[in-house]
């Protein structure tokens, strides 16, 4: 069966800071035509970075479209044409001050394939020392410490909420037991 | 500290089918201002359903905004007001022709807290019988079933892209052990 979907027309509805949104007219497989909603992301990166005590440095943020203090691994979008790995190791001393000897990639997802093309590439980063925390000028992070075992509880439990962290957190947590 | 963004001001961008798009003026921790750019969407269920012999049926499906054919859990938007639990019962039958004897919740978790407040609910169907498969009209998508320890390998090689599938399969995994 072939799905294909052909664009037959596109239209821009919005250029912003963060997205863009445009919304596809489509050939569907059956020969009718629907619309699909596209919201345009360059992407992001996440990165979970593990103290040699088997600890993760998570952080708490509010987040805007949930009206939520969200806990999260240190994260960031990419630059246009940025590559993901160099990202990482920027957001991660950004957010927390912390330099990694050792980046080792846990692969790329896409958060919302049915509304959104924002694929997010995961890294585990060891090997920790203190560098220097600097974060966006509208951003306001705190940090907290949690030992891996306890976030992985917690993930059970359904306590992190944000898709990134979890899937972070269960990968992580396979590979170092 | 408090992290909270007080609206100023509100802007409707675009009301669509599946989602809209909102522009907040905030007032940020610090007393400076600054946009938030906000796709508001109703919320999301998506259901792994596990048989007996403890496999996975999946469902492939062309996804426009990545343009890719992706291999996931059975899943479906909610409707206002319309409970989680009951969109998983439906949706599962909807898609797969199945109808579960049991759901157990796996959590919910927000897909993209930094630009949505889509929030995903997920459930394990297990006690499989066959019902009737019922599409919405612009809807193809062909199932797929597959070990879940399979799956689970794939995902440790970051061969699942989507996230709900992803942290469904990693979920089910550590459960049914």
């Amino acid at each position: 069966m072939d799905f294909q979907e052909i664009t037959i027309e596109s239209e821009k509805i919005f250029s912003g800071k963060i997205l863009n949104l445009r919304v596809d007219t489509v050939k569907l497989p059956n020969g009718n035509t629907s619309k699909r909603e596209v919201v345009e992301h360059l992407g992001a990166v996440g990165v979970i970075p593990i103290t040699e005590d088997r600890k993760v440095i998570m952080v708490r943020q509010f987040r805007k479209p949930v009206e939520e203090i969200c806990l999260e691994i240190p994260a960031g979008k990419l630059n246009a044409g940025e590559d993901p790995y160099l990202c990482g190791v920027r957001e991660l001393e950004e957010e927390t001050g912390y330099k990694a000897s050792k980046m080792q990639s846990l692969g790329s997802f896409y958060t919302t394939p049915g509304f959104s093309n924002e694929i997010l590439h995961l890294y585990m980063a060891t090997g920790l020392s203190k560098g220097e925390v600097k974060l966006d000028e509208d951003e306001f992070v705190e940090m907290q410490t949690i030992p891996l075992e306890q976030l992985f509880e917690m993930v059970m439990k359904g306590e992190i909420k944000d898709a990134k962290s979890i899937i972070a957190i269960l990968k992580a947590y396979q590979l170092l037991k």
